[in-house]
Order: C-alpha cells, then structure tokens, then sequence
C-alpha cells in the first residue's frame, strides 16, 4: 500500500466509488482505509460533501491511541467506531452508509438472511443486527461503543468478520469491511442489494422456505478460500 | 445575502439542485428564499418548467403585504403558504414537493415517525401531518390557510419548526424548510429519504418498536445546537 | 399545426420525450398526433425502437378510413385504438404505454383512484379500468375494440375525456392523452406518477380515507377551466 | 454470424448492453453467443468487471466437449450451464443475471405469472421456477445440473423453450435465451420488467384474476409464428 498519500489517494477513489454507487445521500456515509505497518488509518473528514472531498483532507488517525495526526480537519464522527473495528477484525478497509434496505432492516432489528445464492456469493450466512445499545452506552463514548457492540455479536455468535463482512447497527444502518476500501464498497453494494431482495422476499412471503445449506456453501465456497474456481487464477 | 439580484440567483441555483435531486415532476414543487431586512422573499413564477427557469424569471413578494413587485409573470399559486410561514417560522428558505413518499404519507395522513438515526440526523422526533382542512378553509383562501394550518400543526404540538423543519400536509404533499434555500432543498430530499425508509418500515413491520430516545436525542445533538460535533469547527 | 412535415416532426420530438421519460422499455408504446383538418394522424411505425427511429418514419393514418397513406412502414399494431379515440375523443394526441404501476394496477382491473391534490391537478376524480373485453371482441378486430371498450367506459361512467385525459385497459395498461402528443406525454408521465403513489396507499392502508371532495375539486379548478389561476396569463 | 472475431464482437456488445441495462451489479452475470456450425459458444470469461471487459476476453467453449479452446482465462463458472442449454434448446444466445425481482421470486420458488399482455408479448405463459437442486446435484456437477434441472422443468412441463425463453432456477435467480444474444438479452430485461409488476400484483392482491386466456393468446400471436402482424415485414 505503500505511503501516506498513496493511503489517501486510494481512499479518496473508494469514496468516489461511494458516491457514483447511489448509496449515500447528502454527507451521510464515510469510508476508511488502514496502512497496519504505519499504523494509522485515514478517514472521511466530517460533513464534507463528497463532491468537494479531496484526498489531501483525507485524516490520519493513530491505531494505537485514535488520535489525529497531521491534519487540521475532524475525522468523521463515526471514527472510534472505524477504530473499534480495526482493532478487532483483520480488514483493510471499513465503510458505513446509511443505505435505504439496509437502514429499514436495521430500524426493524432483523438480520439479512441468507435466502440465496445472490447472497452467498458475498455473506457465509445471514448478516446479523447488533443488540440495541444500553443508555449508558449511548451516553458514553458512544462511536466507540457502536464499535464494540458490533465486535460483540460477532464474538457471541461465532461469526467469523471475514466470511460476514458486514452488520446492521440497531436503529442506525449497516457497516462493511473488505481487504481493502474498494472490496469494502463493494461488499456495502452487495449488501444493499441482498437487502432489497431480503425486504421483497419478507413482504412477498415472510415465512418462506430458507435455502438448503450446501447450496448456500456451495456457492460461497465457488469464490472463497481454497478450492474457490470462480473468477481468474492470479486473483 | 445582499441584493435582490443576489437572492434571485440563490434561488434560481436552489431551483436547479431541486430539479437535479429527481423530487419533482412536471412543473410541481417550488423554492423560496427571504431577505428580511428588505422584507422580501422571492419564488417561482407559476407553471414554468424548471428547464426554462431563468433567475430574472424568479418573483419578489412583500413580506409585510403579501404583493408582487417589479415582476410581470405571476408567483407560485403557493405563494401565500410560503408567506405565512414566514411570518410564523424563522427560515431562510422554503420548498414544497410531491416528492412520492413523502406525498403517500400525506395522503395517509400519516406521519413520518422518528424510527432511527438517518431520521434523528435531519429531524429531531415525527415529521408531523397536518388536520385536513375545513369546506370553509379550502374554498376560502387556500393556499394561505395551507400555511396556517402547518402554523398551527407546530403550535399545538409545541414542535419548534427549526428542530424539525419539515410538515406533511394532509392529502396534499410535504413542505420543508432550512436557514437558507439549499438548506431547505436538502431538508426536502432527506425527508424524502426518510419517508422511504418509514414506508419500507410501515410495510414490513407495522408495529415495529420505536428506537429508544436517548439514541436520536444523541444523533440530533451531535449536528444540531451547542455541543454538536458533528462537521467541521468553521461550520 | 400546419402541413404534414411539422406534424411529424411534433410527434418524433414527442417519442423523444416519452423514450426519454422512463416509461417505455423495449419498443413497447406509441405516440400519435392528430391534424384534424387534414383529416390524419401520424403515429410510430410497429417495432422500431426509439433510439433508431426518425421524423420521415412516422406513418400518417386517415381518420376517415383508417388506411395508411404514402408510407411503407406498417403503423403501430394499436393503430385502430388511436383511430377510435380519436374519432370519440376531441383530443390533439395519444399515448400508449405499459408503465409499470399503472400496468400493475390495470392488471388488477382496479382505478387509479384520486387520493390527494397530485392526482386532482391532472385527472378530475378517478382514472377508471375498462371492463375485460369479450373472446368475441379479442378475436375479432381486437384493437379497434380496445379503443371502443375505453369510449364505453368514459360513456358509461359519465366521464370527461377532457377532464380525465387516461385510462387503463384490463389485463393490458394506460392510454393517456391531451390537447397535443406533449401534453399527451405529460398526462403519461403523471398517470405513472400517482400510480405509483396509488399503489404504496393500497399497501400501506387499503382502506385509508378518500380526500374531502371540496379539497381535490379545488386543485384541479386551480388549473383547468375557467378561473384557473395555476400558470401564466398567456397559457 | 461468420468466424470467432465476429462472435466475440457480437457478445462483447451484448455485455455492454446487459451492463447498462441496469440488470447487473458487480460481476454478476454473463452472456454468451453460439455458432453451431464451428461447433462452439464464447462466453464471458469468471470474476472480470464489466467495465474492463474486452472482446478478446471472451471465451470459446467447444459444444461437443465442453473444453475451452485459445484462451487462457477461465470461462465464467456457469458455462457447463450454458453448455446443457445450448444442447438441449435451438438458440443463439443465453443470458444469466441475478436481476433483482426475479431473484426475488426465484428464491420464493414462484414463476413469474403470466398476468398481462405485457408478460404476453414476450412470453407464452408462466416463467417457471425449476424445483430446488438436490444435495447431490450441488455437491457434484454443480453448474451442469443446473443446466440439467431447467432442461427437466421444460420437459416435465411439456413447454417450449422458444415460446418461453426464460426460466428462474430455484433459490438462485433467472436464466433467458433468445435467438441471438442481443435477444437474450432483451428477453432478459422484459423478465425483470414482467418480474417486478408481478411482485407488485403479488402484493397488491395475492389472489387477483388471471386474464382470459384468449387475450394473452391474442397477443403472443401478434408478435410471434406465423400470422404475426406486429414489427416491419422485413423482420
């Protein structure tokens, strides 16, 4: 990934990616990106448009201690959040939207369940809401704690961050992460599009049948981990 | 804001982002700006498609008396609702859509409540729908009890209408408003956005639990009033 | 309106407009104009998509006899249609289309209903669903049938071709037209355009209360007929 | 259709069109064109993004042995699907997607149908949904089962792979086919189009009336065999 500005220039792409991907309205929405070596990563400043960012005020925030360095633009307000999760899942890149399905399906506290091969090609099983956040912690550090509640649900329910890069925050919206900023925006669009089928699916027929579980793994073991045969050998 | 020609182009520039943002149809819809010092506001000429909008076309309406001044071309028919509510309300600008949720809501009379943070962001609690209007109301002088209903709709309720500058009329559309008219365009599309969402939300889960209030209080505080720290310093 | 070249050219600009608008995919719909001096109409030639139609392509169609005349392209298979609405109707243009919710609610053979003031501004009261045609009237001259099914409707119900410028045909889709092919598009574009908003009322609250009828009467006097004060003086 | 290069051509212009038909998202989907005489079909090659796709990308796959020839890209992960339905059905060109509605009924294991003369004018009857794979159908050819299973649906059901040129395979999402892969194309986006009215008439009135089965004859004939009088005499 190389240095700083290569960091920036990368992330400064992936929110334009964003931004052409329909997934986020007025400033709403951020994405970051992590040099784990220089251990920093470097963030959305807040409440910029995106039509003005730049990728010079894109902010270096410290792994270690969350602090900004070099920049005298605020990193996004979601940034303890970004750092909850970095510090917790092996990702390079994290971006949150407040994307239309995804964000209904947050406010309703349900899952994007697993009920196709559109799905598992992306998702190894249902993308789980977090719990509610508690008074004290929405009182707290609250970003922080978003953070570590989504940490929390994976850890209790023993999903692994890389086969379900994503999760909708309760009453908020979804997060998505990937190696890097650009699979972290596609996994946020692919997550927006199994949400739109999902809450068709629930109006159509909420108790309708689940999948069988090998087609399901079938298809997420085509594109994942060894064995996987879709897409080119070099990837 | 200056001079007339000045808020004329304010205006005009407002008009083309609400075209742009895919909120309006035909010739619906319309923005306003106000400078109070000269006791003005200027608006839409009536019935002209946005495509043929020129600024000089945009016409100046007495705050005091409600009369146009300098202009040949006929304002709004919603005129008189804008001027009331600039009277009642301390914005700096004022738009009025059919935008397609937020209009089904209407004529459901039915809020847009507060169900997640995407809401508590823009609006802090329900976008309210407005009573219908009486038979006397309605054949009478429309569009100015149009404005007075809204007036009373926020008195009664004790909302203040800068915490939450957006009203559903009932069977008719939404009207928003913000500190200046790109404020109020942004408010327009938001509450459009959110509407959407809330439909979704209605569809799939009728009596889905509200989110708990120190969550969106948290959301509203940290863009909205002392304390906020949402955006940059220089906002 | 003028010679015949002009007319043409009038309906080409308006297939522009319709192609343009979203609400015809594949070479489904049409656009025809009428002179009626001249005694013709011209309307698309059958099957050819938008994008490599031209002005010279138009076939121009007798309203006395309905026999095509100086063209060899065949007319739009919904020819005969066009022909008796014209012949019924005093209108200046017609189009078909198989937009999606209006063709969804004319599948379901149920009205666009008039459920606020964005409907009232174009259509006065209900835009009705004809009665299914007979096996005799399908296998028979099917289309000519289809425009007799729509005048029966109108005839039937009382109904102003002038103040309710659509309908839907069952288990087919919406005809729209107005004083010339623009307003023709126009009226499509808005029966599209409350349909949609009809059909999330439907979801949302089938039963959800019906306007005051003082309300929908108002808008719709606002800028149709005598005392209209929608617009500009010289519209 | 001529030699390799022209075909290459030909389905590299057919993805260009998918693509921008708004059907796919990511790298999902593909196309591919046969020449029966040189004995083979190219097709899409696995995981390249739309929009670095080039017509020296595409992949020759042999009929008869299934092995790809001259390349040293992978065909796309479905070919062996491709394969089964170019031997058992006489067309020109397939296309597969995950387009959104019909995935959507695809994973309800609904057919989309055939409640207008909309779905009428392009196919004759229902769009069936295959049953479901079974475990050992998954767990060994995969992707050749796939192509098995929708040839057995077409079978079982006496129906005609012309007269109904497409299929939603069972929760995993639609296949379509047509004389050429620009057709197949075309019967790809009128299946999402019919696709989303039907998930809006599910909706809306789960049990509502099929139409007569005479109309959706009428027109079916009107655009295709003989005595089809829809599109120019050349077609």
């Amino acid at each position: 990934m190389g240095d700083l500005a290569s960091l920036r220039d990368l992330v400064y792409r992936a929110h334009r990616s964003l931004a052409e991907s329909g997934l986020v309205v007025g400033t709403f929405g951020n994405v970051s990106g992590v040099d784990r070596e220089a251990g920093l990563f470097v963030i959305k400043p807040s409440g910029v448009p995106y039509e003005s960012l730049r990728a010079e005020d894109l902010v270096a925030v410290s792994l270690a201690t969350g602090e900004v360095s070099g920049s005298d633009l605020r990193p996004s307000s979601d940034t303890p959040t970004h750092l909850e999760l970095y510090r917790a899942f092996p990702c390079g890149g994290i971006v949150h939207t407040h994307s239309e399905h995804a964000t209904t399906l947050a406010q309703a506290r349900l899952p994007v369940r697993c009920m196709g091969t559109t799905h598992a090609d992306y998702f190894r099983g249902d993308v789980p809401a977090t719990r509610c956040l508690t008074r004290e912690e929405v009182e707290g550090e609250y970003e922080r704690n978003t953070g570590l509640v989504i940490v929390e649900t994976f850890r209790k329910a023993g999903l692994s961050p890389e086969e379900v890069p994503a999760v909708l925050v309760a009453n908020h919206g979804p997060f998505a992460w990937g190696d890097d900023p650009f699979a972290a925006v596609e996994n946020a669009r692919m997550l927006e599009y199994v949400a739109g089928i999902e809450l068709e699916m629930r109006l159509l027929d909420p108790d309708g049948p689940r999948p069988d579980g090998f087609l399901v793994e079938r298809h997420y073991r085509r594109k994942h981990g060894r064995g996987a045969y879709y897409g080119q050998r070099r990837r």
